[in-house]
């Protein structure tokens, strides 16, 4: 397989954004600040249940680590080791978790697309991991092609931070190597913060590589960290092996990682969600805990992939109310251990981009939102439980996300907003379209969607009684003509191109 | 037109309901009790500011009342009255405020099905007025027999606690009588609570006759209400006549009313949601003193109809981020003033039930829930900015219905729903499936759909592969065949029968 062709345009560091809304104010500027109340549902009483049960857990069922250097680095930190169990004290956890920062900065190759992660701050990157894609009625293998795609809808779109990482896997490159092709993709259509690949040591060797090529050195990343990676557990209380030496190199080489319990209620955990809740706190804690035995200080998000099976058909399913109690529950959790934590997305588990993905994905979104997530994945494109990337669906989540930023941007309250001047002017039983204080803010007042519609019938039928998808059609097609690639140096595109066909060669595709 | 046939299958009094979720528990019976926290986004300085603006705009611009018994109530009790127009004192109206109840129960005919107005009570009716309806492509005039037939839907679900009113508009049916058989419809198809007719005080008047009729006499809907109606302002600032005189019939027969400023900001207020929260108040707590003033304890809700227009065509927009932080604010307002209050439903400005459908009647439903309105009307059906009622939409709106009932039901967090014997079961890596603990809990565990699909694809697409609209076609003609009428008293029937054959005579019908 060839390179791409790279197209440097000359239009300056600072891509072209979709104008989505070209006239109205982008609350909260390139990363958004949730400065909103979180909604909180665990009284302190629940907490402290909760405290006592994954201290209970972690004392005395412990968590496996398929890895000898974390078996031995826990050993020496004085934690008793069984085979592959790690029964693990809780304070001793606690203690490695205080080292880690609450917050910090992630960098992008345009300083403007640099996001911070922790605080109020939500960053949000496209959907990760899909085998398939679908465009209309087509559902399909995954391409690189695909891929590309979507790195440039991410690209496009002010609201999304991130691309993500694995945004879709690329079925027609070779296994080997495809991390490759998708990192110098997401370096090089993007110039906003990706992620690293995970699926192993040597993967997520390349990935630090790499950006230590686009970012000058090795010391440029590990002084602000330019990549986030997702450690998944094996859940239930099971640290995998190819995961763990992902994370010793991300860790080692203090690029931040999200230590993520992957749990569905009923298969991955007890049916309860207190239950999966002390689990999440477990694993979680050990991962973290273990980042900090590699590299104290190194940055860690506390993840939640959290949600539940159908107990009649096992199927996963998203969108669920005991997904999004279990969120709002792991965001006090996270900052009840002061950590940044990730959750959320645009999840759903239907086919189609139909009203139960519209409502399914807000169900988590709203959540997310109220939980004041700092990093959230899947928020663009999940169909299908996660099997397919959705062109459409990418669509209906970035006017979701779009709306929510708006939604939860806090009133300005003062006497200016209250118009009582429009009020003299118009009178009783008037309207308000011509009035001066309309006038001087009509294009900026409300939220101007990208999607929805409000066309009356006899317009909307004229215009081809398109529904929500096939308009999501139209917005993607339309996008990805208009895209235009970010400037890059010539020198260091040539570098990275340079890495990836010798890499290639070594890794014998 | 004649009577629609009557058919009593004698099955007592409780009407069969459609079985959603069979083997799942339903929280908080028949009237979901919200014991959730509230989200609450205005400050004390914010509730302050917008208590200074509506005392200004009630004491300086005033409001019109264009019917003369109110201006000469408001003028005995010591108002300013010129024109039409009341310049109210703000403490007087916060007088009158004070003698509305906080809280009130409404009677059902099934005593099962009476609701509860105020405090942590949320009941729902379904939507009301539109003169369309839509049933898959097809879209056309409402008739008599559609509004039976979302009668008959809303009485299948027990997540709603009403029909509503004019559920939709039978256009098929003599415009000055057509009140006569709704009523007998909501009287006869549903055994719960319904609300009356308020085009004129002699709909007002006959509703309130039939009403006695169904209970027994006058005195007996006096002593427990039996309806609630809908007053709504000609907003800014004006109540009209014919809903004037049907306040004055229902409050005068301790009827409770919802006081509704009717806000599309940028048309009937200004473009800012401080504006509108303040002019809401205004209008609001003007008509609520209107009740006190015909008869002092008259129970009133506090209502709220807020959403925006879109400032480049002028349509109405529905489930708009401004919409709902206006509706979150509105709670905490309407709590602010000790009263029940009216707000949110599953608006929407789609022509279809498509993704935008979806997100944006839980871009409206989930603030409901999360701000506790009390009484929520247009909560099932709700389509094309309302005027369309939707067959598939229904179907749409009762699942997110029950799933927030499910997401808004507090966690019970003890040592049991932690599973500690779960983990020592399964252990490190391994799956719940088979675990003792979800053995116990499988069927109840989680929520259930109606509507939501959670299949793989191959199962999908051997199911025929029919998105989410076309399975709530099926859902909703299910339920129209399941449907079984509940119980009447042959003699009170017959009674009703003799009152509306009279009447529409009367009525020149």
């Amino acid at each position: 397989m060839r390179l791409e062709a790279v197209v440097s345009r000359g239009q300056g560091p600072r891509a072209r954004r979709f104008p989505a809304a070209p006239t109205q104010p982008d609350p909260g500027g390139p990363v958004f600040r949730n400065t909103m109340p979180r909604y909180e549902v665990l009284s302190e009483d629940a907490m402290a249940t909760l405290d006592q049960g994954w201290r209970r857990l972690m004392t005395e069922i412990g968590v496996e680590f398929m890895d000898d250097r974390a078996l031995e680095l826990f050993r020496k930190a004085g934690q008793r080791v069984e085979g592959n169990t790690v029964f693990l004290d809780p304070d001793f956890v606690l203690e490695q978790v205080a080292k880690a920062p609450r917050e910090f900065d992630v960098q992008a190759r345009n300083p403007a697309n640099n996001i911070h992660i922790g605080g109020d701050s939500m960053a949000f990157g496209a959907v990760y991991g899909p085998p398939f894609v679908r465009q209309g009625d087509v559902r399909r293998d995954a391409t690189m092609e695909d891929f590309r795609s979507f790195t440039k809808l991410a690209q496009s779109f002010a609201v999304l931070d991130s691309a993500g990482g694995v945004i879709c896997e690329p079925n027609d490159t070779p296994l080997d190597s495809r991390h490759l092709d998708m990192t110098y993709a997401l370096q090089t259509l993007t110039d906003k913060v990706y992620m690293g690949n995970v699926v192993s040591g040597v993967n997520a060797a390349d990935t630090i590589a790499m950006s230590s090529i686009l970012f000058g050195s090795r010391e440029a990343i590990e002084e602000t960290p330019a990549t986030i990676s997702l450690i998944n557990c094996n859940s239930p209380l099971r640290w995998d092996d190819r995961m763990l030496e992902a994370q010793f190199e991300y860790s080692g080489a203090g690029q931040p990682v999200v230590l993520t319990p992957f749990i569905l209620m009923g298969a991955m955990s007890p049916v309860t969600i207190p239950a999966a809740l002390v689990q999440q706190i477990v694993e979680a804690l050990s991962g973290i805990a273990l980042s900090q035995l590699i590299r104290p200080g190194t940055p860690v998000i506390f993840g939640s992939f959290l949600s539940n099976i159908d107990m009649q058909s096992g199927s996963p399913t998203f969108g669920t109310p005991e997904s999004g109690l279990g969120l709002l529950c792991t965001g006090q959790i996270a900052r009840h251990f002061g950590l940044p934590f990730r959750t959320g997305g645009g999840l759903t588990s239907s086919q189609v981009a139909d009203a139960q993905a519209g409502y399914e994905a807000l169900m988590t979104l709203m959540p997310t939102f109220l939980a004041g997530a700092n990093w959230v994945m899947h928020s663009a494109g999940w169909l299908e439980g996660g099997l397919v990337a959705g062109y459409e669906k990418f669509i209906v989540d970035v006017e979701l996300l779009q709306m929510l930023r708006h939604e939860f941007t806090p009133l300005e309250i003062d006497e200016a907003s209250m118009a009582f001047d429009a009020h003299q002017e118009v009178g009783h039983g008037g309207h308000f379209l011509g009035a001066m204080h309309t006038m001087e803010r009509f294009r900026t007042c409300f939220y101007r969607p990208l999607l929805s519609s409000s066309e009356n019938y006899e317009r909307w039928m004229r215009n081809g009684g398109n529904d929500a998808n096939d308009r999501a059609t139209v917005a993607y097609q339309k996008t990805l003509e208009e895209y235009e690639q970010p400037d890059l140096d010539d020198a260091v595109r040539e570098e990275l191109e340079e890495y990836v066909i010798r890499r290639r060669a070594e890794l014998g595709d």
